[in-house]
């Protein structure tokens, strides 16, 4: 049993997810329990604010307005993109230091894992007593070590609803649909939309993710193979596909974005989805409708459509984090782990900072079917548990 | 009271919606209630279907799948794109009397109300008794004499959860987000973002409708003044923005699309988007993040975010239409008008098909704020009833 005393940071940190403050209230929450340590603050906009000592005192909130931040997507605390090198995390430290603060908690991706492994490092380099945890938080699902991350289930749940719906609206009017998901480097997401083929013609009936290199021509091939098969063609893209040993797609295109006047490149998101319309244009016979969406930042903040396994578990894995911190005397990442399929079931455990840092995990390609164009159905044994109910939809024949 | 036999058919035209389903079920229930007069045919593929005898018989479809149908979004039927001149009506009316059709209904915009006025007129010609009825739909909510349209309350829902997520998102990592909303005539779609802003520091800050004239530089002026008041900048903007006098920015910017090897335009959506962004990059001084999203066909057929309200009338709208034609003797266009405000209420009315044919309305130029660049919050009250119920947020401080 831990009896440091001293006061606690929780901060929130990269791209916000609709279940990211499920874990800043679950941190805050059971730290409510043990309150004799001192005062807990928030980072206002990560460790940006951190090492401006720019912080939000979140002692005293009551539990109603705990609760509807809870339930509100975004980063509450605000967050931050920086990456913190050694030297920005000795700064860390040493305001931590000052403030007296004993706990540090941080919620995000790999990098915040890093920066709070680096972070554990230096006060330990000082002799300073800081205990230092990570909250999983990704809608990539792509963290080491967990089954999956808090984040994902409802981005999945989201991308899988999107999908649904824009099968039929592609039904109703039939051509060939693009539609490009989040995923810079693994393809958890996109292959979330097998969930909306509820019926064997329903889309995507291509499935393209970063784990399997791009092929133009093939690519091509197979959009004809679908306008045989089923008079259209729906097709999830993550942002992430890149041609053999080459640079993401989008980032190649982005090399050719225009400029503004002082000199940044604009970053166009869906000029992806552009670029694989021109190629069907190009490549398949015959007058297409041709559209593509990108579906954008609605994939992490979009309100009122949440798993409820992801918001359960996202506000799991913060107080357990605190938990760990209160009354027990380990550092480390808060990990999830499945211990049943059929039902699903969860359990949580604490592994090292660096077992999650840095690098990331792939989708398995065991899901990749052959001919590398789809996600194979299997698929949705994995997701559809994360993901939790999605709507119900109803056909005339 | 009506007592002529023969058969119905009902079709579903132009872009799907939430709630198009509803309509269609409404008259299928209400006709299954004067099953003595024949048989009710649906159109797969609306008057394109017609046309080339694609008929679907609907009258014995079971209440469960006519409730699951209604629940569904975009169009059951299959919809189309074709806008019928005199020549085309002249061969739905010829079809129409090969199958002994008495009964016409057609669920869709301004331009089906037309084709219906046609065959209307058509059938009258000729001495055929042809019962004709137009049934409003239309995200847009452009049609003349209606208070709004089924189908735009749930978009008004959609877009306004959309930019609470995306206006937190932002506040998270602060910068300029612009959304791109459908509506190629009318901004009431894009005014329906004034939902999202639950405080007075919530986005969108900017509002910008097609009823307005574009202009650059004041918009550059507008975006710069959010950022120095807000420190960040969310935006709304119709599809269908113009300069004065000139066609909208959209298909300007199309006119310089690249063309694919067939000689076709692509047509991409997000151009507008990254042309503002480059206005914004170029005009506006300081390190700014600026980003677009296209909201695109999601905005239309997303399932599971749907208004309660929205959803009643649209069934209304389609079992009023039947009853008017299986116990009346009128034919016309349904309407909705809105008979109370708080508490919201509305009724349903019949009108001339001419009524509502071809020309549309616009959103009322009093609720554009002084400067053009926003939507006054008076709109709330008008707009607010129509999208029902919101996602609820919750704030730290």
């Amino acid at each position: 049993m831990s009896n440091t005393r001293g006061n606690a940071i929780v901060g929130q940190s990269g791209g916000p997810t609709c279940v990211i403050n499920q874990s800043l209230v679950g941190v805050v929450e059971e730290f409510q329990k043990h309150e004799h340590i001192g005062r807990i603050f928030g980072m206002h906009h990560g460790v940006a604010g951190l090492v401006k000592e720019d912080l939000i005192d979140l002692t005293d909130i009551d539990q109603a307005t705990l609760d509807a931040v809870a339930g509100t997507p975004s980063s509450a605390l605000g967050s931050s993109r920086d990456k913190p090198d050694h030297a920005y995390c000795e700064r860390i430290f040493e305001i931590c230091r000052k403030h007296d603060i004993r706990y540090y908690f941080y919620i995000g991706g790999n990098d915040s894992a890093d920066a709070a492994r680096i972070v554990n490092e230096v006060a330990r380099d000082a002799g300073y007593e800081l205990r230092v945890f990570h909250i999983p938080k990704t809608i990539d699902n792509d963290l080491r070590v967990n089954d999956h991350t808090p984040g994902f289930g409802t981005a999945a749940k989201w991308v899988a609803s999107a999908f649904m719906g824009d099968d039929l609206d592609n039904r109703s009017l039939p051509g060939v649909k693009i539609n490009v998901i989040m995923g810079r480097n693994a393809g958890f997401l996109t292959a979330a939309s097998v969930l909306a083929r509820v019926r064997e013609d329903c889309g995507p009936h291509l499935i393209y993710v970063p784990e399997v290199d791009f092929d133009e021509s093939a690519f091509v091939a197979s959009v004809a193979r679908s306008i045989t098969q089923f008079g259209r063609c729906v097709i999830a893209v993550s942002e992430g596909i890149h041609r053999t040993g080459e640079k993401p797609l989008a980032n190649l295109l982005a090399e050719d974005a225009p400029v503004d006047s002082h000199g940044n490149k604009l970053l166009i998101g869906a000029a992806l989805g552009t670029y694989l319309q021109k190629l069907i244009g190009d490549g398949v016979e015959g007058k297409l409708r041709v559209r593509s969406d990108t579906f954008g930042y609605l994939q992490r903040c979009f309100p009122g459509v949440v798993s409820a396994v992801d918001a359960r578990e996202a506000r799991e894995v913060g107080r357990i984090a605190a938990r760990y911190a209160f009354t027990g005397d380990r550092d480390g990442s808060v990990v999830i782990l499945r211990s049943n399929d059929d039902p699903y079931q969860s359990v949580y455990d604490l592994t090292d900072l660096s077992d999650v840092a840095r690098d990331t995990k792939h989708l398995d390609l065991k899901y990749v079917t052959e001919g590398g164009d789809n996600i194979d159905d299997s698929f949705k044994k994995y997701v559809a548990p994360l993901a939790g109910e999605l709507p119900k939809v109803g056909f005339l024949r």
